[in-house]
């Protein structure tokens, strides 16, 4: 594709590119179905900067001319052919260009977004998202709580409330947190919009320039995302077996002074880990040594099927170094947005301060029903069911994976939590399986999606409780047949593929 | 009181501090009703930093030995008395006073939330606050609305939902935005979780170290608390009758590079003022010609009791340079915490990003519930029957203000918004007004709390949409004595009093 810029005009580059691009669409000199230059390259060619390319590919996106799949590129869309001339554009404020230079912070990908978004797309089998299934969805359950929380609350649950939450719920999740081995006072609890807030209070009062994190590699990207801001140092400590690398994370604290360790003990995302008793132990012992604040996430811990339910290590800390994080997001409720954080005092009154200044305090409705839910034992009810639901699915994917994948597909079956862990033999890069399971209408998260650090591209995670059960038998027959037949391509081109996997792991 | 501090000891200072203070309470040296000296002055003699002392008063303050009062100092409790021991301390952490090196940010005295505390002892009529009438509170709407969403739309609110909002809900504002002459597309708007959070989005997406933030002085603390942060430089303007000083603002985008102009055309907080529409038209042109964005903060405007409503700058706005935010909360909503932006495509494209790192998105039963209430038009039959309320309780203010305050107090009655502005003379401190105010069971918000510059102490912000009639009365005829007994001692000193005002507005 030849393009013409002219610096020295007064419309912005990225204006340039995309009026060029969508006249030869236009034209059909570029014909539907054709795939664009990926951004980098073309940038490359044209010596501007990779974000004026991906400013004007998606401003052609947003008109509908091209389309981007995840791991495949851009293409024109079919959408192109019906359009005879460019859609209006008066109304677009033409300043768009202007607000680039304002931003504290350069535009992600966002790779894993767009793979979500393509997860709602009908007959699609999506295994990419830790969605609730809807076949136990409490919305009964909930209809009648917020009906009698606002019979007798009333216009209390409408008006301002604090800043640390709503008291009744503060009160219900002390006794569930007692339950636990978890003997919190009431200020010693804030109330958060889930556990992603309660990540970036931690992050805003604890981790400034000139930091050091520890985290799980792979982990949440959510989570790499909090931290990953400028001058903050994160340190990727590598998921074995048995969770968190200690004798790596032992290791890190001793060279460098790390400020905060986060770890998820219970069915580690995405691996699915659990960090046993021992480790537990250890990882305490090792933040008193060091003087270090441990925030351990939780939000999975509930959903254990079966084996020896485990303490938090915040019921092992005497130290008051643990942060711990939970939520009743995937207990079935995300869309309430109510999660919590149990802390020493301080900490407390910090996060609470910052959570004033974010938004001054989570929305009381929400908290009022669960509080509800909980106080009626509807919600532990809830739980029961949905434990035995999860262990079923996750029986239907076992016996599926068991038939229909090759043996070199290695699957790490959970104790509990939304998601199995696919390993595949070094040198196959499951964004390239993904690419030919797309076209199959099946999607799942590929592992490179997950680490901050040193990414490998032989994994990905099956999140299999959103899915009803043929749902995901055809789901794993189909990835089981990709796998086989990148199983033989990889065997043919192995020298090839381990040099890309070396490559990849550097 | 003397106190001995030993630095050798392993026993940190502010320890040793709560120590002998509760040990003296304890054995009667300190009376109950005692007054004890305020840590600035105690730290000073002490030798020792301002948080030393406060963090031994906070932690005497919890077990319940003294009490704060906002203005008039620090109290041996009551209940000191009846405490014979400390109280058990065993499951406290001790650790708290190792987190105090580890925060990114030094604690702030939080004045203003503890004056917003003492509004809800029974028996206090609180002008503190702005806070919606619960005369018209529409619990049996939302009850209502609650019931028919649930089943209409079912488990998928309760599921996650898009970071930019519940799709119905952000029609129906474009549809709202389109009457008020703001014809934004769909995504050029963004669900938040009220307006607290919008102006976090907009400081997380625009404002660094190095920046200039432009904001009227005085100001909503909430707004300040937001900019506030290391290296952005907030230069104050002033607001006159006719709301932000534009001449001054001028002076300052001449002489420095402003990254954003903060703004509340509409019943500026707390002043009430109105910005008129040459004013507006003339805020328009200097953003454009300066190429300087402005964030219209119009959480009051649909709050106009008499008067022509005046378009709102982002309708005048053809540059694309105005980011509008507006909720739910001063309609009768804010513990649904639901509000929203309105700005350019790219500038929503951040705050999106932003919004899903701080907390994914916004909790869904609140949107679908203000969408069912919007879409049915009982929003605006509930608007309606709100200003309605509103003008008669300002008139009710009015009234006995016009006959209980003395003449020098000059009171801003505003158009409309959720408060009046009384100025007293100089040389009257608002502050001590309230010490004497509280005591007689009246509380409001003096003036200093509004100003992050130049504080000016003479004036106080009275809120008049929570209280009855009756109330309103009472209040306004035990600060019209106060005022008077304030203005006949200030006439007596003037010399000394307008000395101190000078000295304030330094």
């Amino acid at each position: 594709m030849l393009l013409t810029l002219d610096s020295s005009l007064h419309k912005p580059l990225y204006v340039q590119i995309r009026d060029q691009i969508r006249e030869r669409i236009m034209a059909g000199a570029i014909r539907v179905g054709e795939r664009l230059e990926p951004s980098r390259e073309l940038a490359k060619r044209l010596g501007v900067h990779r974000t004026t390319v991906g400013n004007a590919y998606a401003e052609l996106e947003a008109e509908g001319l091209i389309q981007g799949t995840v791991g495949r590129g851009t293409f024109v869309s079919p959408l192109a052919s019906q359009l005879k001339s460019p859609p209006p554009r008066a109304r677009r404020s033409t300043n768009d260009f202007f607000w680039d230079g304002l931003f504290v912070e350069e535009p992600r990908d966002d790779a894993l977004g767009r793979l979500m978004a393509s997860a709602f797309q009908p007959g699609v089998i999506s295994f990419a998202a830790s969605h609730a299934s809807l076949e136990l969805s409490p919305v009964d359950l909930v209809r009648r709580a917020t009906d009698r929380v606002l019979r007798r609350e009333g216009a209390r649950l409408l008006q301002y409330g604090p800043s640390d939450g709503y008291p009744p719920l503060k009160r219900y999740l002390q006794s569930q947190l007692r339950r636990d081995g978890i003997p919190a006072e009431l200020d010693e609890i804030l109330i958060t919009n889930g556990c992603q807030q309660s990540l970036d209070l931690l992050r805003r009062s604890l981790v400034t320039a000139g930091d050091t994190v520890a985290c799980e590699n792979p982990t949440y990207p959510g989570l790499s995302r909090v931290f990953d801001s400028p001058g903050v140092r994160m340190i990727g400590v590598p998921v074995g077996a048995e969770g968190m690398d200690l004798d790596l994370l032992q290791a890190v604290i001793e060279q460098s002074k790390v400020k905060l360790i986060m770890t998820s003990p219970n069915f580690q995302n995405p691996t699915g880990r659990v960090m046993p008793l021992a480790a537990r132990q250890r990882l305490c012992d090792l933040a008193t040594r060091f003087q270090t604040p441990v925030a351990e996430d939780d939000i999975y811990g509930a959903l254990r099927y079966h084996g020896r339910e485990l303490p938090p290590l915040k019921s092992l800390d005497t130290a008051g170094l643990v942060i711990y994080l939970n939520s009743f997001s995937k207990v079935g409720f995300p869309g309430l947005r109510v999660g919590w954080i149990v802390a020493s005092r301080r900490v407390i009154e910090r996060l609470r301060a910052a959570k004033q200044r974010a938004d001054l305090h989570t929305n009381l409705l929400g908290q009022a029903v669960l509080e509800e839910l909980g106080r009626g034992g509807w919600l532990n009810k809830l739980l029961r069911r949905t434990r035995k639901l999860y262990e079923h699915k996750l029986g239907v994917l076992r016996g599926a994976a068991e038939q229909h994948f090759p043996p070199e597909a290695v699957c790490v079956y959970p104790q509990g939590g939304m998601s199995a862990w696919v390993e595949l033999p070094a040198g196959l890069d499951a964004a390239e399986l993904l690419v030919k399971a797309q076209d199959c209408g099946v999607i799942f998260a590929p592992s490179q999606y997950f680490y901050f650090q040193q990414p490998q591209h032989n994994a990905f995670r099956l999140c299999f409780t959103a899915l009803p059960d043929h749902q995901i038998e055809r789901g794993v027959t189909i990835l089981g047949e990709l796998l086989k037949a990148a199983m033989r391509k990889n065997g043919k081109g192995r020298k090839k593929s381990a040099a890309g996997a070396n490559v990849a792991l550097v």
